[in-house]
């Protein structure tokens, strides 16, 4: 089951705005409908505040998405809303893009706070 | 022939603005004027509003296309007028791609509302 | 339905032994089973023995193969067959590869005649 | 010789605007100094306002160039002008890509009309 | 955990011999030490003598290594083993290929029957 | 027209055998059916005698071909009979590559003499 | 150590502004946690004021950081920092890109003064 | 040595705004310090006002840095000011590319006049 | 220092032969000569007789040569002769794969027993 | 002028054979017919019999072509024989790969001694 708490941060090293960006390309959960495995990548992006999201710790969240019947929609959102909670950016985006079933592949793009001009196209 | 009652949707799970791309790499019709097989990809991207399009149904709305004789600008609009009377979205851009026949490969691009900046391009 | 009387043939320019590659990225199909399209690639080799098939008929033939429903493997061995019996190659292979379903895309090789070694790979 | 006449127009399906682009890899004209053959891509791109290109017909109208010795430039400038006065569209962009000779390939982009920011680039 | 009921067959279409291929890129399965998943590509290849596996079935078996702690090495003859005692086929070759953790990444090739020579490099 | 008298050629200058391989991506005839122009890929590959082909002479071969409407199995054989003629090799393979029409694209290859193993694939 | 007295510089050789790119993907540092090695790539663009950093000087300070145990953050915004004190440029962007640890692959950029539009991307 | 009386021009066959851009692939000049070779790609883009550059004499303006000892910055500035001068176009850019030293390839922008929004980035 | 005792093994599940390879991308060693850093690909591939070797185990022992001045022949016979006699192979391949120096770029095969054909280019 | 005396050689660390490969995509000479450079990548792979070249003196014989005006032949045929001379290899290969010319590219491959089956391709 997604577990938020699972998520841990330390202090960012540096105040001036500056740009972090995790790429995990091995995500899967399960379609809530069938049953059967999605395979997707989860794009992080996010300028910190005062708090940095932990590798590790990031990676056991994702994981804990491994059992659970969730629509593409719904874990990014949820990813956006726990992160958001956790690490409360300066700005957050989460883009899920999903390898394709039936001929047809998906991307999903949410934010929190104002994301710059240049990251909007995720 | 193209058959918009295919199209199903379901509640947006979110109410602050998102964009969802949906790209088809297994789409053909056919052309009205030789009869022979026109074979493209299609992207659907839009920002919700109320009501997200239904994957599975999206699917079953574009093989509906397989065997009518349809230009690819009649295509495009097609699928813009029907997705945007449906899901009636904050945006929606509709991008399809040709493969090439005679050495010539084409792109349309149509949108409807206000598409974003960063989206335009297609 | 695959119709093998599409195939038309013209004689070989040349007595010599040489090959000829026909691939076509645009082939679909439907699945028996589902009723859902079918799509992929299929490559022709051949070394012609006194004929060989003319291309425009063999697009003809393979469009013929559209509201099918029929399996991978059937798709292969009846063109192997269609051919074999049409162009009386020196020898012949037929392979097809599929785009994915499931997360899972197949390929099958079938032959006709004594394949050289450095073409039995497919 | 480059022949405007043949390029032929059908009307418009749509009133809202939207943007259409051919790509044609095949492209070939003499070089007007040494007589060899030069080999480009032109990339057409337009928002159609009452008339769209019939796209056979813009196949032959390239193919009119192939026995004619005439510079990079004046390709580009000479399809941009031909196509606005034909298609009179909201604006046009016409794209040459040309291969290599001695180490340079070379790219030439012109405009008609009040291209958007974000075709700008070509 | 992996379950060879589940794969099914189907009598092969064809007497003379020919090659069948399948490739999941959607494969995980988890690491017996640490628990992680483990991330992979599956490739069955093999000519079948009188049984073909059935694609659906083949997906599902995949899929039921999903919550199995267990080696590379394992997986691979696992599979090996299963498949060719519910096909019995001419000759079978199983290749995982795993994403790399540590910046290692591997692949396990592994054989049943005589693999003719232009396979035998996996 | 094609024109052998074009070919030239030089001493070679070494005894030993070697294998030389010209690659022209710049290749244009005539489709001898419907009059448009056909583009593709010539390789030539040999091992001299006691003539090499000189190269600028092989580019004015290749041009004269480009007002002729002529088959792709013509063109190649037209080509292997041509330089095993003027070049007298040990060896020749002239492999012709081109860019499809109503998505089938396809290769031809013909050789002069006993082409080793190592090439025969073309 | 990371030693900033091994950077280098010379006068720039240009008054008007100008940007400098400089990419290096050996770059190899130690996760301060496990001690392991990660392993990324660097990239620093710059528009000098008065002062340009000399390319070998740059490269041994890179290499000063093969030993330390330091975080993906630490590297990027020390690098900033060392830099903008001795080259004082208009403008400075550190980006550094790290290949994965357990799927998840990370990207970290950091800037000094204001960074012209076409550049905040990274 | 950098020859600028090389540079040839011909009028603009055309009053209003277009791009041109030449690539060279395969530019080399000598370091300096070491005397060995640097090889890069050098891009020249610009609006022409009243003259363009003659391609072949642009070739023959780089080869002049063949056996020139001379760094990065030189080679980008002085052909940026030599075209400015030569040329007098609206607007140019000189980018070149270098391939890598030691690990570390780099990048120069250079430009002359108000470079549009949309070719700032290089 | 490059540390054989690192490297552990584990039986092979498995007694018929099959095929183990390891690929890592992340090999750094020291220029013997320079000092400098020295970025490789190393690629072991084996079949197993009694024992395999852990993978942990090998990331660890490339480790040990993260701070040895050793030339790119030692590194490839080194680790043949360390694996050779830690794991008894029926047959072992060590392939490095070396970032280029000065444009240069390098790549040693070695190998221990009988290496089958179809792997022995490496 | 090309110059053996250049190349170094130091004694092989090893008793078996084992295969080594020079790659170096920066290799420049002149076209003895019209003075322009020529620019190709070359590719030399031998197995040691007593003696191993020396990396930085390879480079250094490469570099002494650089203002030589001969042909691609001459090239790859003066290397091997150098090679041969100064290395007294089991077997040695030489590559030379050239970028085209009007279209046209080339490859030359030259052989001393017994080359593998494996590695006879080039």
């Amino acid at each position: 089951m997604p577990d938020p708490t699972l998520l841990e941060t330390f202090p960012t090293p540096e105040d001036s705005p500056f740009v972090i960006e995790h790429v995990n390309d091995e995500f899967t959960s399960l379609c809530p409908k069938t049953g059967h495995p999605d395979f997707g990548t989860i794009i992080i992006r996010y300028a910190p505040a005062k708090e940095c999201v932990e590798l590790k710790s990031l990676k056991l969240y994702h994981q804990s998405f491994r059992s659970e019947g969730i629509f593409y929609e719904a874990v990014t959102n949820t990813m956006r809303d726990d992160l958001a909670k956790r690490v409360e950016p300066r700005w957050l985006q989460v883009i899920t893009e999903w390898r394709g079933r039936g001929g047809i592949h998906s991307r999903i793009i949410a934010a929190h706070g104002e994301v710059p001009d240049e990251w909007r196209r995720g």
